[in-house]
């Protein structure tokens, strides 16, 4: 078995609930990431795809945070309820979910995130 | 500030001692991480490099595991004071270090890291 081809991110940040940037955890990445695990073993896509979860990606407030690879495509606003489509779409046919995109000028990494 | 074009992940997944599997938390890569981060300061790169952490990447044996893109990258055994080097070489000058990279076979995700 080959290093998969392709590799999701989950971004599961946690901060406190006063944190100025906020989190994904915050926003349920945590549930997501939970969504694509169950994806991928109904989908038994081990060899193709491969999940787990980060540290902060970059735009905290637009929250759940997915980063997709080979691509880099980062989605925003990610819910449990988007990730089959994200499998299927993306992973399975090679065709990103636009209406989830981040907006290039959000995918920003803050020079703070070095201290998470 | 854009989306940084190269992107750093740092695997600190953790499991108890007696796991069969280890982990790269086990093999030292929180201060792996930190050397990332303390490189990143050092050159001022926050616009070029995106650090942050990850769960399994798969070849958990051969940990410190570091993953990076754009190029999809693997490298295994990562030491602290290799950082240096992957960041002169591989992320300012585009040569990735032959060294450390992980052997294609030993690059699988298990089937188990459903579980983490």
């Amino acid at each position: 078995m080959a290093h998969p081809s392709q590799r999701v991110f989950v971004c599961t940040q946690n901060r406190p609930p006063q944190h100025p940037r906020g989190s994904c955890t915050a926003k349920g990445s945590a549930e997501v990431l939970q969504a694509f695990w169950a994806e991928l073993q109904k989908r038994q896509a081990y060899d193709q795809v491969g999940i787990t979860y980060s540290g902060c990606l970059g735009p905290c407030s637009d929250g759940a945070n997915v980063l997709v690879y080979p691509q880099g495509i980062l989605y925003s606003g990610v819910a449990p309820t988007d990730v089959a489509e994200i499998f299927t779409s993306h992973l399975e046919n090679g065709v990103p979910v636009s209406r989830l995109r981040a907006p290039q000028a959000a995918s920003q990494v803050a020079t703070a995130s070095i201290t998470e």
